[in-house]
């Protein structure tokens, strides 16, 4: 189990995001109240975005609380987007491949949850990334091989469709291979300018997930708080669970549905796996798909 | 806050000791029922006796729990006493050369607990290590610089008279210094043969520290624990806290006391920190305690 | 490039044979004579035979000169037939799963060399691995791919038939892919009893590679080398590079060749690449091979 | 024996000056040409200016040439001044608190070379450091000790005299203690807006040291290099050895001296070590002396 924050917004400095609040995410790495685990100390990421064509991305196997590196880049870099990751490990490796973030081209992409019985689907799942792709599978996680199924059913081209195929292919392989629950997840990806957050879970009790007020409507609640004084009105954060203990500030993803943070107004929508085939939405990959 | 494990006895694999038992030193790095801290991953260590002249030391910086090396390791050992601790670090850095358990010559030592206020006092703690041990400190902790002192104060000679000596040293220096609570310790020593094991605190309120019932009277009460055929009736665990919910096996370590764990009887006898100057116990170094 | 060390014989404390010879091992991780690189810093691994039914395997990401931990197990733990490896990375992730040995139950695996454009050819080699072994598969390396084709065309049974079954399939797939030069090689196995050494390459120009001369004779040679006194006649070393510049005591594995170190009387046969389909040598496992 | 860069001028992306230049000192790291070591990869670290009131830092014990979150850092981080480091231990623990740069408040010092015989010589050392900043060291290296009797000494205040007196004092405490060589160096610091480089040994034969002939001549011998065309007159690159093999670019740092970065004219003066007490340029602090 693990925990995950995505910030769109104001550019800011990353460590007002994963430092500087109560019951931050580094504070959670140690003490989760939510979460299946209450420690997560597998291996840390974060991700943003700044000069370069690609977000930038820092991994670690340390545990976050320890590694001063990131403390220190948390402190002199300002980003407008930043997903952060702790990682709680299940069965995979504690390595730096598989570490969240993952990134394809300016994509980034996070979870918390699992394949169920993944060493049962892997095969089958890795099959079905298309071969170009392939190459780029570095770790031996399921989230990545998630990642690269995502890429394959066209997540650069409408990210909701290719989460919703990767979920549906994900659960017709669990299905063959008898797996219960084949997918536990709160999934969050971007490509610099919009955020796309999903709650799953084949069992219908996922993760939780959580999205901020609007920041003028925060702001009247609690003028207290200094930061939110510059940030813009689109600014939105979402979490495993709440940074602060601040009413009316946080909400709930509902059940098995996903929001966008855009600019403009932000959405949210029923999420629904389509097995893949059926919806014809694959750009044709017949010997990966066999 | 650390917890650790010393065994004494017949030779036995490590990670019959480390991993099989229930609430096993490894479940506490995660898990610490007993601990200020429930979660130790800042660093791991071992220490044990076979060939060669010193005790072997691994030590590293990864959580425990991920550590597959040591895993293997400990399935792949053999030793009649294991030094083992887990940290969780109180401002020193984490690197391998904080780790416990610290090594010098034929000795081991390793620490949980503090040296109150360490920022204040290591100047004048450092300065009063003999000079000629002084280049073999590598790391930054209170407990390698406490271990120096006991080692500079005979640990070599005479460990409780020298463990005592330190820690009325780093009262005095405490209490030069405004420290209000010099002191919080248990603490384990071996030269291989016998292990002192030491609970102590200068506010008498000291972390918890237990030592297993003898053998024989475990056996009668355990029968169904089957490693317990295979050791002798002298082997014996001193563990920080119990590592099964065994009744009858685990009897608490009195407030400020020490133990001996060696051949025939062993011993338990009052701990009574004592100004090293005062008691004329010193090697003479002068120039290292001006 | 990378280089290795096999040995096989009487028990020998482990830094008799990777630290103490004159340009060791660990100084070849530094300065290397006749490796393609000459820094070899990208990972380190040793394998050994105690107690346990499987090997033991302790695998490093620092470099190996570097790791204080190596140092301290090499000279607390002796064994009967060691395995050491030091990694130069092409290309895949330095991290521990990508370091040799790479072990599957009581067999070792090490590679000096690579397998050619191997992101062009590593879907259709991964295929091929038996889908019972498929999930142990944990790195990105095209060693642990290599191992485990070998595995799956049947290393337990034959290693020397399975190694050439496992390079005619590497070189069938290179050539389908129009890889110039499937495969540059030398590689050895072992499952604690005999040791295989395996040297070839596609383009018939292969990594150097020697074993030793026989002890006695060796002995005679060199009657101010110790620790030959404790050693078996039967002991034998085949390596990357010469230990030291010892006339008389080294000889070079011929091209397209292997040997077996094993009770009795070692062999030297030559070694021919056969496509595992038309052998017929293969457990029938159809659906991995299309 | 070490590498390292110092830059200061126009605002550039980190790896423009780290990965880009043929002989780069990533390049470096593995294959010095002027170095002691040809190899340096034993710890890492670069200091940089942006945000935030300290600069950053970032350092690491992989390998330069391993490391992928520096390669992602160095894309994604531009910078007026850069210092990155390589680091050959000698003695000392491979541990981030053993890599350069150090870090003060605004201030940087990065070094190549060594003080002789440090183990017979650091207490000595260490007991002259001001006992407020005493604490502040952590690792266990030479240069950092270095550093913090610079600080000692007036660094903030007045680097050159600061420098001459640390290195006048090392060379004392070394005579005491018949130290051959006391000091080899050098050895670069910075508070962000100036750089100060100094050149200079015991033995009057000092580690190369070049610094890069002005923007202006540069641009106009090599107008083929395309980022030469954004740097400003300014800019200026000191180096352990040349990054590219251009003739007219690259000029010693002569034997016994130093250079300063700045502003308007830079300025290049004689080095000559001090003993600090007799210059009366210390704060006064009788009791760390002594």
């Amino acid at each position: 189990m693990c925990r995950w924050l995505a910030y769109s917004g104001s550019p800011v400095r990353i460590e007002d995001l994963l430092y500087r609040p109560q019951h931050s995410l580094i504070d959670q790495s140690l003490h989760s109240k939510l979460g299946a685990e209450t420690t997560n100390g597998d291996g840390f990421g974060i991700g943003w975005y700044g000069i370069g064509d690609t977000p930038g991305i820092y991994r670690s196997i340390e545990p976050a609380w320890n590694d001063r590196n990131v403390h220190d880049l948390a402190a002199h870099i300002e980003t407008p987007v930043l997903f952060a990751h702790i990682r709680a490990a299940i069965g995979s490796a504690v390595q730096e491949t598989n570490c969240h973030p993952f990134r394809y081209g300016r994509w980034l992409f996070m979870h918390n949850g699992f394949i169920g019985d993944f060493h049962k689907v892997k095969r089958d799942l890795v099959l079905a990334v298309d071969p170009s792709l392939y190459p780029c599978v570095e770790g031996s996680s399921d989230t990545e091989v998630f990642f690269f199924l995502a890429l394959t059913f066209g997540l650069e081209d409408d990210p909701p469709a290719a989460v919703e195929a990767s979920v549906g292919f994900i659960e017709a392989v669990g299905a063959k291979h008898n797996v219960e629950h084949p997918i536990q997840m709160t999934v969050a990806t971007t490509d610099g300018n919009r955020v796309w957050a999903f709650r799953y879970s084949s069992e219908r009790d996922s993760r939780s997930l959580f999205y901020s007020t609007d920041v003028a409507t925060v702001r009247a609640l609690h003028p207290e708080i200094e930061i939110l004084r510059e940030l813009s009105d689109e600014s939105r954060l979402i979490v495993s669970e709440p940074l602060r203990d601040l009413p009316g500030v946080w909400n709930e993803v509902p059940e098995a549905s996903y929001g966008v943070v855009q600019e403009g107004q932000d959405e949210l929508q029923p999420f629904t796996p389509r097995p893949p085939l059926r919806q014809g939405q694959l750009r044709p990959r017949p010997q990966a798909l066999l």
